[in-house]
């Protein structure tokens, strides 16, 4: 079937790719008309506008958004401004899923559907396809059924699910009214940043394996490492990861990419380890709070996140103020020295 | 190759079962007579006393012992007592990598090898294999290697890796001297109460998103949920949780099991939220500390365990306490009568 | 001077008394007649409605609302109904700083002042005096000052600050504009959760101190306690926290109150241990999360609260079923039986 | 009474001063010579070898340690040599308590007497005074009770406690056997680096709530502040942490030092923000792992000190590089450029 897609960065061009290779026709834009431009040459129909865009489009239109959460409510608008009672308005953006909520009840007064679809797979989307977390009206889901069975990985290899029983063993699934796909994937990525954390976590106690090799000054500014023989393992951290990919209890995708990621460098260097947030971590911890749900593990996940980009730098020289007040405490110089 | 198993529990009787199957001889033994039972009529060598077990294996002789942590060390004194220079005594269970840095050194000075391997598959390694993380001195790990390989899931199905460049793509790996392998366990138990908890806590928060079509009372012990249009969705989470096995980022083997009993039992109702913890999760944060790794996401997982068990009465008791104390604020009853 | 009291509970009754005490002439109202009652014996001028108690007060009029915050905002609503241009609305209570920014936007346009006071003090500020953080316009809080400086406790016992420069030693801080006070007072409540979870816990940890002394089972599901040798101490909670209220580096008003609490008994047998949260903990959140600013101690105490509500209790079932998916491990009865 | 005090460094000097105050005895050694000297000046007895500074020393003799934890336990050897049975060591330092535990054994089969004394009060201790959480045997402990009084704050002013009821109004408490004066001790500092870390993280929100008037960048890598109209205040942190010291549920000794820090600084420029741990903390948490009682507040903030020493950077480079490897997200430079 036809759809549109705005929005060809990474995640929307290799959608558009994955629903061609399905045989679906793909009007594409973008404010770049150079990638406008590479996905023509891959068969798709581009458009220099938003007019020309959603003109291509045959009713009932279907307009997928692929853009970044801080925008897409605003290009929404525009978009629907275009559009005709029965057309399709589809965000598969990060964006916030009350956002969804009240855009579809705003939508839903002209007669156009809003469709929120949390989109995982990143990079290997492509490849792998994308677990598509769908929250709409029950119509417009159904109708757009083709292009999510086709973006979605599909069943595992060898296995026959009943789709009639539901489409969750395909990777896609409708999980409710307008909201619901992207809260589900809000959650996904609250998730996501806790089993990561875990990982990076249990990682760099490995690493620190050795620390009883150190040596180690004894002045009343420093907490003395008392039994050193305990810490005298130099650990492979590529090897590990590897090794726990193969039967362990910890077996997963984000362990396959860590492993990968070790082997390719043990030692990191190419990161500095600032780490960005896209905004569904945040929101999934205002949900908790919002609806009294303890998420100690996804807090700390996030908040880490937070002290990596430097905000815990006032707090942490109001500690030392404090230790300097009560104790006289110098701050101890990065090298112990 | 020949080898001799001690603790004929759930891991231990099916290790022997795995063996066998790939043409091992087992020497079995076990203080339940029954369990012993059960695998000599599945082929299995048994024995009636510890020295009749020791003395029924070919030098140098291989004792794997597969027991609760807080028993290992004694009966590994047992043990050795009756080996010769040369035997190997192997701790497949989840001790302390403490006890097997000292073990390995107090057996050492007797000529005996200790080799301690972190054992990771639970009740479906039979099956799938185990991931074996090793530590102990080279030549009894290397005689060992028929049985360790047999042990372990292999290659994946279709890779062809080369063994030369190390057996960890086939699920084992020396991890360095004695305590290493168990050192590797630790922290492997570690990141999975952290991935545990970072599942459990977001399907928690899945759970209550339809907290807003509650009534809430509107009282000043009730934080009151201003915008309940958000939280309508009565999400399916067996169906959530399945749609996330298929090409989305948090796929797992834990997300595997989370999704099957869910969907075995959407509301769990044969459990009571008590969690256990078998050590490595206190472990790993000890060395976390020992070390001055920051593990705030380990902890906070290892923590809410405690509180499942009860352990947190005294401090919410002391919290209700200053709250009466300040501000005159009664408990409130649970159902918010 | 004159001011009217809306709202007759803990907090505003006796703060209508510290005031009488000052001289200041009290119109006071409830909805439940009995509190307005007991204030006019001792006093104030009661009224019966909300017209009567409007009408009561004199140009420019000042009412101080001291409600749940659930019903502040419409309360304030239907009191400025009654009110004319140069009149002011306080809000005394533990309202959303958010709701004070949004209401003082909307009462200026009516020519309202809308100042919001964050009150802390709780049961003890009759006698102690209240401290309060102030945010409104320049003029409305200026007027309100002789209130202002009554209900706060004034400078400490022998010092003798400046007022010029600034109210901060009396007890009374103009924060800002409409919202700032609620915001620092939100904040102040964050900081308040987890102060008090750093007692707590510590006091929880004290307790454990003697359980070297007990019994403690050998199984698979149990973490061994390796050194009982360490916890044979029975430690006198009343007594050591009585003796940390003196020379101490954690003396404070909540350890005085927790001293107390303890030596009039120290099995704090009155409460469950269900610690309610009245929202700040959650707006200090949520201010944290969107500010990008991390704050771990404080989620960790504001969650420890939550699961203390039992809202822990669907995801400890799921670690519960994944232990015994993947490991067929049993939840152990809390008797360890 | 006579004492001997070893290690004159902030601690040891000024708790001879105040010792001298109430007219005791001091016979001071350090290995400083220049330490000696000053405190000779004020009237003490100077020794220039260990061996000369016990022989000083009248039986039963009672030498006070207060040195740096790690080397605490080699010199209470050292001094125990020179000494017979029925003279007292005291540590009065940092130490681990279990090494109190386990030196007072060892002494004690030579008839000395070990007495752990933790001792809080900083550099103010001189002028309030210190307390004091002992732990030994009764009779040792009786014997040095004139010291301890000394040293202690003293009951408060215009209270009249009755000494046969306790000491600890009186600022010192003799917790139990050897050890538990260090444990006590040790979780007074857990609890102290919570206390510190829930005021750091508040401020540090409270510094952030102006945080809506700055651009932000609308990328897939940030995180959009949906409503910068509630993050406009300019928030004067010298004068709320003034405000909050009167009357407020969180006045508190580290509430004044707070206040007194920004006060002569509001952007404690003099600090770098790497907050140095002294053990206890770290001991605190150790001892909540082994007893199973959960301390997520005071985990969180020994984990933030490590942090504030740079000890997740590795973690938190494997973060961006899994989120490389997923998503293809590059990490952000610091400006936002």
């Amino acid at each position: 079937m036809q759809i549109g897609m705005m929005g060809l960065g990474r995640m929307g061009a290799n959608m558009v790719r994955r629903l061609q290779r399905d045989g679906h026709e793909c009007v594409v834009y973008d404010i770049n008309p150079a990638s406008v431009e590479a996905l023509v040459k891959e068969g798709a129909t581009g458009a220099g506008s938003l007019e020309e865009f959603v003109g291509k489009l045959a009713k009932p239109r279907a307009v997928w958004l692929m853009l970044p959460a801080a925008i897409t409510g605003k290009v929404a608008d525009q978009v629907a401004a275009f559009m005709d009672k029965g057309d399709i308005i589809i965000d598969g953006g990060n964006s916030n899923y009350r956002d969804a909520v009240d855009q579809a009840a705003k939508f839903a007064t002209k007669g156009l559907a809003f469709v929120d679809v949390g989109t995982s797979g990143g990079v290997w989307g492509l490849e792998r396809g994308y677990c598509l977390m769908i929250g709409g009206p029950d119509d417009a889901v159904k109708h757009l059924d083709p292009i999510l069975a086709s973006l979605a990985p599909g069943a595992d290899h060898g296995a026959n699910p009943d789709k009639a029983a539901g489409t969750a063993p395909f990777g896609y699934l409708h999980c409710g009214p307008s909201g619901a796909g992207h809260f589900v994937k809000m959650v996904h990525n609250g998730i996501e940043y806790g089993v990561m954390a875990a990982y990076a976590e249990g990682v760099n106690i490995l690493k620190a394996a050795n620390s009883g090799k150190a040596d180690r000054s004894a002045d009343a500014e420093t907490s003395p490492l008392s039994e050193p023989q305990y810490y005298q393992f130099d650990i492979d951290l590529p090897a590990v990861t590897e090794v726990w990919r193969h039967g362990s209890v910890i077996g997963s995708w984000l362990l396959d990419l860590t492993a990968s990621a070790l082997k390719a460098d043990p030692a990191l260097a190419q990161f500095g380890g600032r780490v960005s947030d896209s905004g569904e971590g945040r929101w999934t911890l205002k949900a908790a709070i919002d609806t009294g749900v303890p998420a100690p593990v996804l807090s700390s996940a996030l908040f880490d996140r937070f002290s990596s980009q430097g905000e815990s730098a006032f707090a942490d020289k109001l500690l030392s103020a404090m230790r300097y007040a009560f104790g006289g405490h110098l701050e101890k110089p990065k090298n112990g020295a």
